[in-house]
């Protein structure tokens, strides 16, 4: 059977409520992106007897069917009235507009409340952008998909509160070469929230990492509980803002809920081994390690360098990050003091200098593979032993081991062909010693 | 009168000890750099006549005059005797090779330090890659120009105790569009040392930011009387590694210097007013904002967002740095109320909301500059709203008052020949809000 979220993800009918003619419109722009879509789309506009070349209805009462999913921009004094009137005529409803409980209209976000209710339709918003579905070709935003370019299909989900976060994890998700699933924004939370968005993520089978961005928590305990079911699925990464008094003031001018003690909340999330995020780039760098490998047991870190300052800079990242910088067995130790140079430090890290080769990589992860739970790799380029060759390798390794391994190279020094293919074997990049160790840390239970 | 770091750093005659004649060898990258340089060259290797088209000399006492400075790029074992060669030859000394304490040779790291004081040379290194000027063109890195791009010419000086540093800030230098003024490392440290430098770089008038790098200092007294009296004149930006346990001994292996108790090195930095990195994206986003703009008094910070949820992220990390997200002066905001739509949330954060224009921007600006110390511009791009003209309105906004001014976009949907106008106009722009008020709090005391 159907639930109101998948009627949300994947309708099979969508009536606009608010479309325009023009894309300089919000409501032009969205029409747009809906008539892309495979479903079938009803614009709703008194003004027009058609849009864009389709036909347009007076009110949602002329639309030919009952619609999936309705998405109303209308100002947000008329909000009541045009959910009255989708009484049987939608199953679910994304209310766009915005001017509720965020500018202190508390009165009008509780009438549409009350009345999407006694209409029988389940409301996601308002304040919001909906819905983005790369598999179905959903696409609510009201941002122009050439400006506001949309990441690659892959496996993670977006669940968040702002639609400006949604916006930033998209230019992010696209640099970072992270592939997306699913993206929701549900603003106001008048009545779909996270706790309803993680109970459908946890079923979804193109989601395997949900990123969750909070201003607020409506009730907390049925939150906790989403959460802690959504984290023993999968991997739910949380980041909550409005942590001061002034964070806790905007959030709540910008969406009207209360944002709570932040104190209260990360212990909370600690205490029920729920992942929380310090910030947007600890987002990233998560999310990043996520959505390219699996978790594995341990904390036992080897570090292969060709730069020795970077190495010592992830091995005190490492401490910080409660990963053990074990030092090598003593006998593969030796091994490897045969196989190397003299002037190498065949310690952990590993030092290859800058007199380094590809197939040293190989020689240190071959002799050492057994013995680590993860491993980084650091290859600055610029340097002639230093090829595209070392793709093939960190991925040979990932082939004979799942262990997680992570790769860290400084940017620009034609180090992008490199990154492209180590990427591509499934292996996530990152330039900076410390971030690449967050990104291992986030691998490593 | 020229002291030895002037020699050093703009030497009329230079010889290269180790100079060879293809780009497959360190020694021929070397000389192929040097060889650019407007001084006198002369490539010493006792096996060729002539190396690049120029004459080569069989060793120092050859070379037909003393020279400012002399880089050797021998094995280890043969410096000492090239070393003492160089007395009266020799104003300067770069020894490149590594194979010393690093490596555990601790007796033949004594014995240069022994010799090449007898020959009153004064020693950079070993274990080092030696200077860059960009503004008299010397280049003593051995990595080839070609691959490890060097960042234009600025106002940053980097001063590291490892060449793999340095290549990662030169990538992010690039990246970021920071200019450099010198670049310096100095490896093991046997002579010249960090507190010698800062006293250069003091009295250097192209250098007003020093990044300094360190993995251990060996005097620590002379190192915080040399941080002080540099911090005093120019930005001082510590980054220290070899933090914990383990960090210590990769620290140690690579440079032969024990790193010391980091929680004793950091709270002498905080008790004598030097500024600390906590980690390399800490210290670029530092870097960043002190290169592009002077430092102001104050803690009061302004942000006006497009997004919410960006702004919310902003004022959460304001408060982690100790900055004050201060409310709007009411008449301030009464006369905003009037000249903004009702949607708008004027509160600070101020948010423009996906309404925006950039004369929103202008508007808020010009009725808030008198209010704060620093201001934080947040542009999410891909609004209609949202054009290249908003760099003219943060130009202007810096011409009329030289207080702080910083600017977050997120990356891609176009943003990026508005970040090149907003940064060729002297603001630093930053990927992520929290990014960006770290730079802002870098730049109020």
């Amino acid at each position: 059977m159907k639930t109101a979220l998948d009627f949300l993800f994947n309708p099979r009918s969508i009536a606009l409520i608010g479309a325009a003619h023009s894309e300089e419109k919000l409501g032009g722009i969205l029409l747009k992106n809906l008539l892309k879509y495979k479903g079938r789309i009803y614009p709703v506009n008194p003004k027009y007897e058609k849009l864009m070349g389709h036909r347009a209805y007076p009110s949602i009462a002329e639309v030919p069917e009952e619609v999936d999913l309705s998405v109303i921009m209308r100002p947000a004094p008329e909000v009541p009235g045009i959910l009255r009137e989708h009484k049987g005529r939608a199953k679910s409803v994304i209310i766009v507009s915005s001017g509720f409980s965020e500018v202190g209209e508390d009165e009008l976000q509780d009438e549409i409340r009350r009345t999407g209710k006694e209409a029988g339709v389940r409301m996601l918003g308002p304040n919001c952008m909906g819905v983005y579905n790369p598999y179905s070709g959903l696409d609510t935003f009201f941002l122009p998909p050439e400006t506001v370019k949309r990441p690659k299909k892959g496996n993670v989900a977006i669940v968040s509160q702002s639609g400006a976060f949604l916006h930033c994890i998209f230019g992010i998700m696209r640099n970072e070469k992270i592939g997306i699933s699913r993206a929701v924004t549900y603003g106001n939370a008048v009545d779909i929230d996270e706790s309803d968005l993680y109970e459908y993520l946890g079923t979804d089978g193109e989601t395997q990492v949900v990123v969750s961005y909070i201003e607020s928590v409506g009730d907390g305990r049925r939150f906790v509980e989403a959460a802690q079911r959504l984290s023993r699925k999968k991997s739910l990464i949380v980041l909550k803002s409005g942590k001061g008094s002034r964070g806790q003031a905007a959030a709540y001018s910008h969406t009207g809920r209360l944002a709570g003690s932040y104190e209260v909340f990360s212990s909370i999330l600690r205490q029920f081994d729920i992942r929380e995020a310090g910030d947007f780039d600890e987002m990233t760098d998560t999310m990043k390690a996520l959505s390219f490998q699996k978790q594995a047991k341990g904390n036992r870190v080897l570090i292969i360098t060709n730069g020795g300052g970077s190495g010592v800079l992830a091995a005190d990242e490492c401490m910080r990050q409660g990963l053990e910088v074990a030092p090598l067995p003593e006998e593969k130790m030796a091994n490897l003091k045969k196989k190397f140079p003299a002037f190498y430090g065949v310690h952990n890290p590993v030092d290859l200098t800058a007199q380094v080769t590809d197939e040293d990589y190989r020689t240190a992860l071959g002799e050492l593979k057994e013995d680590y739970d993860g491993f980084l790799i650091i290859a600055l380029t610029g340097l002639a032993g230093i090829t595209e060759g070392l793709a093939d390798i960190v991925k040979d390794f990932r082939t004979e081991t799942e262990k997680p391994l992570i790769f860290h190279t400084s940017c620009g020094c034609g180090a992008g062909m490199l990154v492209n293919r180590v990427e591509r074997a499934g292996i996530p990049v990152y330039l900076s010693p410390e971030r690449a160790v967050r990104g291992l840390r986030a691998l490593l239970r």
